[in-house]
């Protein structure tokens, strides 16, 4: 790839008649123009998006910051992403949030230093620090949110999945097959946790079924092995539960595989609903009920948003600085939008034993 | 963050003086300098990397094209990679690599306008057009190819896995147990599927035992319910093998489901040896013994690779072009690194029905 400085030696003109030519701009003869025109294409000339971007004060990228690459719920989020970045002529610089909560102000630092026209923010349960936040708002460019939220970024747009309905729908697919004994393993460090916590409470409530206490099982770490060790617990209590209710996929795996090391059958002596309906669901067996989500959608709708904000700010009338403008117009109306679930019954979950057939 | 111009206009000097305090260049008087840098700090400015990039010419990003976003495999390649690359001050652009396969010049040619200065790629299968193989020789940048190898990209650097020792210690493994009615179920649109073919025949022949026609089955679409198709037509025939090798661990998963949906016990009744080591594979029941890649580091050598050859890069003499200089050094020597894999020997294996106690 040949460069300006290459094109202009090559055709012994100047730098700033080869830019004219190569920009389309006048002040320079046709046959000057062919010339470069025709070296440029020879030496595969590329223009210099970074001189566009100081040009026109925009940089057309954003800045993604990601906390799941672990499964693919999040991988899809990040395709669902790309895709519309991609059509819209975006290009996405990405950072795992790891850093981002680590390192969180040196890293937004650098989002602002690449001039990135926007922010998508994918967090994890950790909340990020004051200094992070501030840098956040420092920022001042259009940020949306996705899946999770934490406290100090009510502000910003947010897309995530309807949690609370999806536990709602989990609890009452199991109360209408008759059961009572009903467990939760739920993770209240994330926003998803404690909304589907809540849609489980509710539809209990509402069914007029009480909790047990020991049946509400709360894991702190993620990753970690405590739903296997705290479902080996409640089955070898005097009063096991007949269903669980998990916080998501992966939850549920450790949970069927807790009841199966016991000796037990899942959906036989277990039901198990999961959440999420990741790729290893329809495949493992018993093939496993769960509240499905929809990550592509997800990661589309996101950055979707983003560059109709983008949009709006491009074209809302220049009052001043750029910055404050899009301040403006975000922190107006922040939107939350959260994408339709599903529940997908599979073969983890039967009526108890002694009810129905 | 308040821009250049700003902080020129709050200040009430020029442009120049402004940039020349900002960067702490001469020709401002000390007094002007601090009142300039206490306004940059008040207004939260931040340096601009674009400008930067086009004095230095070095953009410090890195293009990174990714298949796969649906397992914990990909993922975690791009972990690693990220984590090396923000050490190093470079920043990643992603681009998913569907779009380099149907629009691939275009998505190269993004890169090349960004001024990226070297490219990660992480292919699928599919063969890029020849198009795409000039473009990519058109960049004369530094690039390093990640996990597969297609026609073409010989003389680039490459970071992957053993998969022809990974197959050879998993069929030794199977032998060694016993069996000797050994299918493989694989994958010969990837390289790495040939690799691990390979292996398989490789340690067969080296232990003198013969392979049956029909335990040879190629899968030809990825992400089908073929292995599960071919395993139930495997085991319903008349000589079923005893145990199955398989491409990787979604293969083995449906290989489990297969054999399960027949009324058939792992590892009683059939072995399954999956490649890769994802996330679920230890939390299934059975737990799956499987060739464990390692793609945090794979991930990490072929940023750290990258990182080296832009150094390279740096330090060589100016012999004229930039992208020439690098284009000779690369060409010069194509590193080829394998990580290691180790076989995690689990509990869907075991010695075939008739064979040990």
């Amino acid at each position: 790839m040949a460069s300006l400085a290459e094109i202009s030696r090559i055709c012994g003109v100047s730098l700033g008649a080869t830019s004219k030519a190569l920009s389309g701009k006048p002040g320079v003869s046709d046959a000057t123009r062919q010339r470069i025109l025709s070296v440029a294409a020879q030496t595969n000339y590329r223009p210099n998006r970074l001189v566009h971007a100081i040009q026109r004060g925009r940089s057309m990228t954003v800045g993604l910051t990601c906390s799941d690459f672990h499964s693919d719920f999040g991988g899809r989020i990040v395709e669902g992403m790309l895709k519309v970045l991609y059509e819209a002529s975006y290009d996405p610089i990405v950072i795992n949030w790891d850093l981002c909560v680590h390192e969180g102000e040196k890293v937004l630092r650098t989002f602002a230093e690449r001039r990135v026209d926007g922010l998508l923010m994918f967090p994890p349960a950790d909340q990020p620090s004051q200094d992070y936040l501030q840098e956040l708002r420092n920022l001042r460019r259009p940020i949306v949110v996705v899946d999770q939220v934490f406290a100090g970024c009510e502000c910003y747009d947010f897309v995530g999945s309807q949690d609370f309905e999806g536990a709602v729908a989990a609890t009452e697919h199991l109360l209408a097959l008759g059961h009572r004994r009903l467990a939760n393993i739920f993770f209240r460090q994330t926003s998803t946790g404690r909304a589907r916590l809540e849609g489980y409470q509710h539809a209990m409530a509402q069914a007029g079924v009480a909790i047990h206490g020991k049946w509400l099982c709360e894991i702190g770490q993620y990753e970690s092995n405590e739903a296997y060790v705290r479902t080996r617990e409640l089955l070898a209590s005097p009063e096991p539960p007949s269903a669980i209710l998990c916080f998501n996929d992966w939850v549920a795996l450790d949970v069927i595989a807790a009841a199966t090391d016991a000796g037990l059958s899942v959906p036989r002596d277990l039901s198990v609903v999961g959440f999420a309906d990741l790729q290893m669901s329809a495949h493992i067996r018993p093939r496993l009920t769960t509240v499905a989500q929809d990550p592509r959608e997800i990661g589309r709708r996101a950055a979707a948003r983003l560059v109709s904000l983008l949009e709006d700010r491009e074209q809302a009338p220049a009052v001043g600085k750029i910055g404050e403008a899009a301040a403006v117009a975000q922190a107006a109306a922040p939107v939350s939008e959260r994408v339709p679930v599903k529940l997908e019954v599979r073969d983890s979950t039967a009526a108890p034993r002694g009810v129905g057939k």
